[in-house]
């Protein structure tokens, strides 16, 4: 079945990416947001925010709550669905989100403050026994042992996959909830410290002490970095570059907010989401 | 009299120009923001605003309140006052406003769109017979005939002044209200159009035809372009240069909004106008 290309695909739906929905939209632009359940959870836990210019002493809830309300107003299309990759189609992008294929005109990155790793020197061990996406790679484990360390639920379904493959699944939850899991799976709690190994994974040292002997190591439900999401996108100290015209090193990718750099504030996201929307609008029309 | 130094003064009580006066005020700066009579008069006009994130549909007027409300609350002081020249003295900067010289450790400009010259050829006549203050250069003047274009009633005051030095005075009105003049200053109406000159000026067209022969042209009470009231300060296309961090090329020297460029838009100014006054902050934090 042929989707309808959207002229804008904004990742994130918190104040950047908002703010570049509803000026799309004004230009008449065809609109799709990705975002999480909760919009910048970083801003939603902020107890007090006094300096976004005409709304004094909200909450930082609050604001975010008059920021939705005002995009669902403007009929902003919000889809809590995560994008995992972004192909450069020579001209429009392709984004893979679960399993659908979403086609752009243009993208607009307000991803919030960007992907710390988890662990030390993960991105050393990156594709030598560590990585971000257990089925892509679970082929390569197969009959071996493997460690998944997981921010979200999101994690249980790959480690149930992973199970049918591998000898052994370790499962190390960072999230509060129960993890529900496959049998064969064994679940792990603690704080994971540092990788084992010289030059490929050899296991995962915890907290406590305790050492999980694995040949690979997954870490999933971060956040996804921007130039792991779409490949040869420029960052320099692990921030999205970009122009005063929010234009990053890629031709219609454009960025905005905490993902472009400090200092990490509201008005800055909304102005820096008003101009990467306003110019990725354009870019959309030229078309 | 030895006046308290401010830590930012701000030219300009836009959008750009508050929001950098209450994120200065937030950390504990000593704030003083010279503005006019109607903050953003193209703002002001704006019939209707609808992507400012968090405050939809609103007339330019309304959202301009909001503004000034939250800038009163956090205690912001407003001068009704007009910043003729900035010196630097050597790190910090030594302001002129009418009788008044105030000193500041840093500079934020947010004077909005850009001046554009009143007379086509203004910047080839500048210095040549053409000035934007009758006061400074009167004495070249003396015995001879001169034209005072003004956009604003402050003009008056020049022209009595000019009155008493020059052979002949002319005022040119371009605002509504009956100029109230020295008996000796011979006022017109209508429209200017052109220089007359080669080198120098030799008089003034107005559309009606009439040509008005001076030796001397004052422009008065439009904005005065930035880098006339800092010199050395670069501009481009008209705009003030500045980076990602809002600095302009002369340190202690921040802008933001309309002055910076295109787009002229509420949240492109609000979030510039955060970003020089957090960074205007830090730099009078370490004078």
């Amino acid at each position: 079945m042929q989707q309808e290309t959207y002229d804008l695909v904004i990742l994130g739906c918190g104040p950047a990416g908002l703010s570049a929905a509803i000026n799309a939209i004004i230009r008449n632009k065809k609109v799709l947001v990705l975002g999480d359940e909760v919009c910048s959870p970083p801003l939603h836990k902020a107890q007090k925010i006094d300096n976004y210019l005409g709304l004094p002493d909200m909450s930082g809830a609050e604001i975010l709550e008059r920021f939705m309300q005002h995009a669902l107003r403007m009929k902003v299309e919000i889809r809590p669905a995560r994008a995992e990759m972004i192909n450069d189609m020579d001209g429009s992008f392709s984004i893979l989100s679960g399993d659908d294929v979403i086609e752009a005109r243009s993208i607009v990155i307000a991803t919030g403050i960007p992907y710390k790793p988890t662990l030390p020197r993960e991105n050393e061990f990156l594709g030598k026994g560590l990585g971000y996406c257990a089925t892509c790679d679970g082929p390569l484990y197969r009959d071996r042992d493997v460690l998944i360390i997981s921010h979200s639920e999101e994690g249980e379904g790959e480690a149930d996959f992973m199970a049918g493959i591998c000898r052994k699944v370790y499962y190390l939850p960072l999230y509060r909830q129960e993890p529900n899991l496959d049998q064969r799976v064994e679940v792990l709690s603690g704080k994971p410290m540092e990788i084992i190994g010289n030059d490929f994974v050899e296991g995962c040292k915890l907290k406590d002490g305790q050492i999980i002997n694995v040949e690979g190591i997954f870490v999933l439900g971060g956040e996804t970095a921007p130039d792991r999401l779409i490949p040869g996108l420029i960052l320099e100290d692990n921030h999205i570059v970009v122009n005063r015209q929010q234009e990053t090193n890629l031709p219609g990718v454009f960025a905005a907010g905490d993902c472009t750099g400090a200092p990490y504030q509201v008005a800055k996201s909304v102005g820096e989401g008003q101009v990467a929307g306003l110019n990725a609008a354009r870019y959309a029309s030229r078309r």
